[in-house]
């Protein structure tokens, strides 16, 4: 029988928060900490019962009392904060799993911290989505060694039906760094070969239908191309954050490289112009907007 | 019961072969023709039999004794040439079939042609590649009457099993360019992010069969990934057809828009840059090939 690990999860934002609901649900939850306390009190009281989950009243508390610390935060300065705030009460006993998606260099540099406290860490940037964090089914990438791994893997099989080991720490940011740069040159081709057909007045629906079919079909196409032709862009995916990720990826193209990826560069772009219109929260198929503007020059 | 109409095809390359072979399986086929005699002579050979294949001595008398051509050439000019040979031989039970890629332009001038003769005419190029010929598994973008259509669908049966009208002549190849597009972008997004993978170190069979379940998952990842990292680059679909079809797709942009598609000028001169090296009968996704050399001036 799997010995239970005490599990705690620091930042309940829209992947944070479903996350822990799976966590409690399997029965491992037991701590939380969110940096705007309303929201983990909140999450608390809904998961108020036998067994009760403890809001912690910092992330070091959180740390001392745990086995698995799962963080789930925005962005590099926040993951060095919140890893900074756990230090003082780090411990041999601890393996961190940082689910944001951040630097490889950051991943490797918290890993570093963390070893100071003999406290282990692993990379697992995760795909799909919000839906994904609720249903369990997420795809976890995952960077470090393998017995950390295979120790909190009980724990990890709450979230994800997929659980990918792809090298040292560092492995699972560079896996998704992979994954959003391809995310973002599919974006540019679906969006294009759309407004191809739309200007070409053609039907789309039966257009979309056909070609994901074939050589060119795609997730994407399947699942947002029927709505971005009809100029609907809620998230999904929301565009901010990707333009955000891409910035992550063009650095690691030019610390491996000593080049920019042009199509990176060229997606950044489209992003930028979206968001300076006031786009940033909606969906990346937004991108359609763009594509379809350049033509006629109106705002679809 | 449904009539059999008499079936010639022109043009028995490597997808006008198979697509012959398909009809004279299913009882359809009457007689063919080919620029270079050698070949319709070959595949009347081993075709012979009960009921025989006819060789026709031109287009005209293939026209003439036909109630379906169908044609598969390679390029427009080809093409002007074929119907310009057929009309002596047009009647008013006759249909053309053109299943070559084309400008939407040449469709419809093939098309008024032939009307001048009574001659009906459908512009459906194909999806599926030699494969899909050969197992009747093509997808065939329509474009011409709804009635000519139904009038030869039984027979187009034989080859497609999803045949979908996109609207009057030409919908078919705008439909087939929007394809174009759209693979040209998926090949270079594929490349570009596999190659940023390959820089990283990543182990890249696990990192396909990861990335190809999530949201940026897509047929040509699933298919040609696999062997575009052990640098195995046999067509599939050759690169420098895909070239010839970008630069319809181009005129097309150009004619709608005013203004050329940037994704598509950007994988053009990718592939102008490979075929210069001579690499313009391997697949698409030799793309690879540069992707990385970018990165460490080797040729992978």
């Amino acid at each position: 029988m799997t010995t239970r690990l005490r599990v705690g999860v620091i930042g309940l934002g829209a992947m944070g928060a479903p996350m822990a609901r799976r966590f409690h649900a399997a029965g491992w939850l037991h701590a939380v900490w969110n940096r705007t306390p309303a929201k983990a009190a909140a999450l608390v009281g809904e998961l108020a019962g036998e067994p009760g989950v403890i809001h912690a009243e910092s992330p070091a508390e959180l740390a001392r009392t745990c086995q698995l610390v799962l963080t789930s935060v925005s962005a590099d300065a926040d993951l060095q904060a919140v890893v900074e705030a756990m230090v003082p009460g780090c411990h041999a006993d601890l393996t961190v799993v940082d689910t944001s998606t951040v630097a490889v260099d950051t991943a490797r540099r918290m890993a570093a911290r963390l070893a100071e406290h003999g406290t282990g860490f692993l990379d697992a940037p995760v795909s799909g989505g919000v839906e994904g964090a609720r249903r369990g089914s997420l795809v976890m990438m995952v960077g470090g060694a393998a017995e950390v791994l295979e120790r909190v893997r009980p724990a990890l099989a709450a979230l994800a039906t997929d659980i990918r080991r792809l090298g040292e720490v560092g492995a699972g940011q560079a896996a998704k760094a992979v994954n959003q740069v391809m995310a973002a040159g599919i974006n540019e081709a679906v969006t294009e070969a759309l407004a191809l057909g739309e200007a070409a007045g053609l039907p789309l629906d039966e257009l979309i239908d056909l070609l994901g079919g074939g050589a060119a079909g795609n997730w994407f196409l399947d699942h947002r191309g029927p709505t971005m032709v009809r100029g609907e862009y809620a998230p999904g995916f929301r565009l901010a954050l990707h333009h955000k990720d891409l910035v992550l990826c063009q650095q690691l193209w030019r610390q491996l490289s000593g080049a920019e990826s042009p199509l990176v560069a060229t997606t950044l772009g489209h992003y930028e112009t979206l968001m300076t219109q006031g786009r940033g929260d909606e969906d990346i198929s937004a991108l359609y907007r763009l594509k379809c503007s350049r033509r006629n020059g109106s705002q679809k």
